[in-house]
């Protein structure tokens, strides 16, 4: 029976069981909250003297009252309390910090449980009069209006990113002279214009060259637009890369891996607020403008996440639970993708696929109003100046017929090589930057990136437009009004219809598919190396550039065969009489598209419902299905994370994923700390478990453990003989509650008996007790010793743990928190434990 | 310290603390249970004794295997296996049965653990040869396979029932006399028709008149056909409620509401068997062809589900382990919505928003591939004879305007009320049924509506026409071709396109408004009577119908105000020169459709995801949005439930609902069985909690615990006097154990004693002890009494547990069961807590 047997003696251990961190921060911390935090402090003994002196918010007093009302049955009295107060006194944080440090994890059972609280504390007083009915109401909707005024903002921002983008982009080849602040296409608009030249300009539209004079000889004038484009990509690269630096260093990359850890209940202070806001919006549009191989429709999510961030401060039901606010920032990154691409649907979905942790019904029609809010207030502000949202809009509505599907899949197959390929080299890359001395020159990398970028892209017409004109290019079919090279086919105009059906390619096809497989070459190269520089960057447009490029080409190649060979029976069912033939290449670049999007993200669902947002296409919902399942099955098989699950685990984020199962037969006593001696080949030499007994402690002996330890809390447990486990009481509740006592309460002295048991054992002779039980949380969770660590991770999973304790028999054994938890698995994993960032 | 002290010595008490049922039921199960699970009994002292004589699978030999090989490092042999026997331990059943009794919830987190198991098992035996190779690949694929099969499979019956839908429905108004397995459209074709009579009908197809010869009287025609149709409708009406009667009385209704029970954990046997797939498909065929107002939609999935149950036997990873079927029946739900509306994705959505319980994202993943191949096969089968899977396929991108917003939000109102209105009568109709006689003649109701219906329905074209029709006539805009009086408009064909914009009604309009609001009426009302009567019916068709029908009204009472006023500022920017304004009513009909089934069902992106892949019309993705918003918050302000909700509390299913918040505040303590004598008023006389010591009872005693109870486990405990848990057995093991040891184990006898315990306090002069640490989950989930019922049922929710134990301090002092939860809501929401039809 007695298998486990422990020392207690030693509790004055310096053993960090639970998260800790510098003990500088944590005085700090604790400073101001006993400034602002004294109001409800814990103990009801010492509760009526302080509340007077509180100059706390209506809220705070309000969950100070509902202390005392249970409106149950005859419940006994001690025993509810005890199970609820230790909510109630969670609650004792100042209004700007929340209740968790930088770099902690949240408690999500103990969060949503404070809210509940909060929740049925407003039910109850609803009858109480008209304020408390309005503040109900205000309750009720709050989360409603917190997501609407997300949405609004998220398409505001989007509104002006887009707008300023397109501006500086434009920027960097000519100017409109009569208006400056006019991007080409609104220049040439303002002017009337109605012949356009070459490259899309106009009378009103002059660029460098015409500007400067030099666009009568051909070659100065290619030479002027050259350099310019490049000075002009080094100045914005170089002022994005010193915003970055000087102000948020959060602002940098693109925001997803962080949002997915942020998500998973971690906190990272000032990841979200209003610097990082700004300055990754206006990095955005530089960034973008540099020409560089990145998109902004990732960072529109991080942008997004910042507006719920701050918004949800306005509602103290948001603001101060982080568990809540959790939600607020899942609908939040739904608007995020509603706006980048102008896809609702496909945004709600993604933050369900890819982004989100916790993701109840509730949040789900949230985030789908969020994301409807957001692309209408974005479709009203029109930044494109076309009526529909599409992006790519495709105007064509070509049957796909069954054998296609190969190449279809195909494509897949490529996008899923392509994605592990991305991945692998821009891990080992961004690991290099971590080791070497790259990672001390952000800026001077960021120049070299613009500089080369620039130097190679301005030759190739395809390279040099930004990512999503060239996506829109390639989808796009052939239309009688095409006169590019990618549509300078042969057609036979004696045809009643010329531009039916596929044709023979002539020199400008051939000619493009050449620049089109050096674009290829190149931006797949390039974004490796782009995608962790010091400045915002997405991954999106990229990857599907890249799979858009490959599908064009390819659906180039098929169009060919079929032409080639109309009579063969394996392309009968394509070609009807006449030898028109139907093969619509723009159809491959899209399943391209999203085949490597697919690869590199792999996202599933999600990116089949964007991708026919994106471009309308509903009736090419199985081509797309097909490759963007091969793609996702391809990646999976060579190599086991997306990109983003990639950088989470390079960085050593503490992102328990709940995607991965946890396989191995380990148990919960093989993970706990203190180890049990008696277990395992490796001997450890912790330190045995600090826990306080439930009366026979003195406030002397509390204040000593207290100082000598920075556990976040400590199990309460019957006496150092008996160790069954009476609760968990945390140590910022233990202290204020000391201090409080010693303060305030007459004759409470160093040694005092510390009682957290519901019957005193007072000794009438001694000094006065101090009650604690109001502070002691009777309800921890519990497993035992031999539950198997997959039953456990699964709890910290689902449930949100925090810590949970591990005993035997009844008996306290050790603890297990989040961070032993991620520690055993990265060790199962072969991976270094001590990599990973935490608490 | 001693806070519960509990008699124990009154063990052998009939007090059912676990799910108890008919013991007869239990004697049939546990013999079968005898003979062919004698292989893996449990404890590893008889083990080897027993494999020679078993003549299980190799599944279940691998799985003894497994038993013995832990390859980590050197941790205490007893204390592993202990953890890990009991889930091999569990593995001990006949393929056939399942290790559920029928009516009884499944334990999510030890079917998840025994699955983990095995494949760990196969994956460790990977190395050894070529056919664990082969083994290990199988299972690995087993997954897509299964679903690959269930979405062929899935595809196949829709098109089946389809195909016979349709046939039959016009063998109500005629038939192809030259061969009559043709319906209308297809006799036409065959007969290469060019001609097309009012009705659609042509040279080929006869209708009942016509062949009767009294085509030429027109009263006659009328009368001849009004009967037959009457007459049809009630043989097909009869045959579908005597095959549902007779051979499967599951097959009824529409199914969802019972599926989302299952997925949540519930087992109701031959409910979804291959009786019921047959008869639901030919019964779905037949109550849509008597016209029943009803649909074939919502029975689709369940017709889905069966395919899963069947395919999922052909894997015994699925199979034999009722968590992991959950799995792939999650994803054949998918692919039912899927093949019922052509909408792979929103039958992705269908299943994770409204039916799944359990939903990781790998099976979000599969969802979609069986959803995609069950749209892809149906395709391929092309029931409808035109070439895109949408069924309301609308051809025009009209634009909407920013103030068409009130009508929708206002038809989104409507739809939310009537939603309301149709749930609220329909279960006082069902309770109705449910008490009342007219429960005991469900064959004769069937024929009353039948009869009804079809003597209602026949004089307005609009209610004669079958519910798909009447959507896909109200969705469509009036162009040029069209001659129905739906699009008799006064256009002015002096102009340059006569059927641009809107136009004044004419007669046929005003005739159409007339007769569409009766057919409002008749649909309203007779829906209410027709879902719940002893067919096969689905409500998706008829809620579309009602609020298509409620939407085309409004669409062309807002276009003729927009037409009597074009120069209203109001309506200025919805008319362009030369007053051509644009008001498309067919979008009205579809957002009004979207509004009525949200009202009903009160999904949301589903819906809206299902309605544009139903239509096409993604450029409408804002105001169905709109609509469908406001259809769920007007009906959830109305009423709490949705239809589905409302049913599984109108039938007692025990369904844990994971959209409502639990937000009463009651603890443990006062849902445990036994509830403690100190606490509440209410005074029970519940028996003590019957519990096993780990080592001073004998086998005598332990058989007569077996005996005299009904649980299906005890919780073992140190000893009487102390009750610090130890763990908890299974009375089926425990039963096995005691058979087996007392047949083939040498000197145990009646007064053994029996150890639980690891070190054993052998009497060396007694008789010899029997050893069952192998038998003991030594990690059973617990609580303590304090912890909030909240927490409670989070975890019963999330973690999917069956029973949880309550302890104070270490110490044993009751048990929880999903029923004692189910019961305590039900209390707490003052319903009758004996209603719930439970294990």
């Amino acid at each position: 029976m007695a298998q486990f047997t422990m020392e207690t003696d030693a509790l004055l251990v310096d053993y960090n069981y639970m998260e800790n961190h510098d003990p500088k921060t944590r005085q700090a911390t604790d400073d101001v909250g006993n400034s602002t935090r004294l109001n409800n402090g814990g103990a009801t003994s010492y509760h009526e003297s302080v509340i007077s002196a509180t100059s706390g918010s209506d809220d705070e007093a309000m969950l100070d009252i509902a202390m005392d009302g249970r409106d149950d049955q005859g419940l006994n009295d001690d025993h509810v309390q005890g199970s609820t107060n230790f909510l109630e006194t969670q609650d004792d944080l100042p209004v700007s910090s929340g209740q968790y440090e930088d770099f902690h994890t949240i408690d999500w059972l103990r969060d949503i449980a404070r809210d509940r609280m909060r929740h049925r504390h407003i039910i109850k007083n609803k009858q109480d009069g008209c304020i408390p009915k309005i503040k109900s109401a205000h309750d009720a909707w709050s989360g409603w209006v917190c997501v609407l005024l997300v949405g609004v903002s998220a398409g505001v921002c989007a509104g002006i990113i887009d707008i300023g983008t397109t501006w500086m982009s434009d920027l960097k080849q000519g100017i409109c002279l009569e208006a400056f602040w006019l991007n080409r296409e609104q220049c040439c608009w303002s002017g009337n214009a109605t012949t356009f030249d070459d490259e899309g300009g106009c009378s009103q539209w002059y660029t460098w060259s015409k500007l400067f004079g030099v666009s009568s000889s051909k070659g100065g004038s290619y030479i002027i637009g050259y350099l310019l484009y490049i000075v002009w990509a080094l100045i914005f690269g170089a002022i994005a890369a010193l915003f970055v630096r000087v102000f948020a260093p959060y602002a940098c990359g693109s925001g997803i891996p962080e949002i997915k850890t942020i998500l998973s209940g971690f906190i990272i202070r000032g990841y979200l607020g209003k610097w990082t806001l700004l300055v990754k919006s206006v990095g955005m549009m530089l960034a973008v403008a540099a020409g560089l191989s990145l998109g902004k429709e990732g960072p529109f999510v991080h942008v997004a996440c910042c507006c719920g961030n701050i918004f949800s401060y306005l509602f103290p039901k948001y603001g101060r639970n982080e568990a809540k606010k959790r939600e607020i920032l899942s609908a939040a990154s739904a608007a995020g993708v509603s706006v980048a691409f102008g896809a609702p649907i496909g945004g709600v979905l993604f933050s369900l696929e890819e982004v989100s942790y916790y993701f109840p019904l509730k949040t789900l029609w949230r985030s789908f109003f969020c994301a409807l809010m957001a692309a209408f207030v974005l479709r009203s502000i029109n930044p494109f100046g076309n009526d529909h949202l599409v992006m790519f809009y495709i105007d064509y509505n070509e049957p796909w017929y069954i054998q296609e599907l190969i190449p279809f899949i195909f494509l897949g197959a490529l996008g899923g090589i392509y994605g592990w390929f991305f991945i692998k080299f821009n891990i080992k890359w961004c690991k290099y930057r971590k080791t070497s001395s790259l990672g001390k020159y952000p800026i001077i990398e960021v120049l070299i990136v613009v500089f080369v970028t620039a130097l190679l892209s301005f030759p190739n017409s395809y390279t040099r437009m930004n990512g999503s004109e060239l996506i829109r290019l390639l989808v796009q079919r052939c239309g009688p009004e095409d006169s590019t090279e990618l549509c300078d086919y042969s057609r036979n105009m004696t045809n009643d219809h010329p531009y039916m059906g596929s044709a023979i390619a002539s020199d400008g096809v051939i000619r493009a598919v050449w620049k089109l497989a050096l674009a290829l070459l190149f931006k797949s190269l390039i974004t490796i190396f782009t995608f962790g520089i010091k400045v915002p960057c997405g991954l999106f447009i990229p990857s599907m550039a890249v799979g858009a490029i490959l599908g064009r080409v390819m659906g180039i190649g098929v169009e060919q065969l079929v032409m080639a060979y109309p009579n063969s029976p394996l392309f009968s069912n394509m070609c009807q009489s006449r030898q028109i033939c139907t093969v619509t290449p723009g159809l491959y670049a899209m399943v391209g598209a999203a085949a490597a999007l697919g690869g590199v993200t792999r996202m599933t669902v999600s990116l089949v419902v964007i991708m026919f947002e994106l471009t309308g296409g509903l009736q090419y919902i199985v081509p797309m299905m097909a490759a963007a399942m091969t793609s996702k099955w391809v990646g999976d098989a060579l190599g086991r994370e997306g990109i983003y699950d990639a950088h989470i685990a390079l960085n050593g984020y503490p992102y328990l994923d709940s995607k991965e199962e946890f396989t191995h037969q380990t148990i919960a006593a093989d993970v706990m700390r203190p180890r049990c001696w008696r277990y395992g080949l490796e001997v450890r030499n912790d330190p045995p478990l600090c826990v306080i007994t439930q009366d026979s402690m003195t406030v002397d002996e509390i204040e000593g453990i207290l100082k000598t330890t920075e556990h976040n809390g400590f199990p309460v447990v019957v006496s150092r003989e008996s160790q069954y486990l009476v609760g968990f009481v945390l140590r910022r509740d233990l202290n204020l509650a000391i201090a409080n006592a010693l303060k305030n309460q007459e004759g409470i002295v160093s040694n005092s008996p510390v009682y957290f048991a519901s019957h005193n054992t007072h000794n009438p002779h001694g000094p006065l007790g101090l009650k604690l039980r109001k502070i002691l949380d009777l309800a921890p969770i519990t497993i035992t010793d031999h539950t198997p660590m997959e039953t456990v991770v699964e709890m910290f999973r689902k449930l949100g743990l925090r810590q949970t304790l591990v005993t035997h028999n009844g008996r306290l054994l050790g603890i297990i928190t989040k961070k032993d938890v991620l520690r055993h698995i990265a060790q199962l994993q072969n991976q270094d434990p001590e990599n990973i960032l935490f608490n």
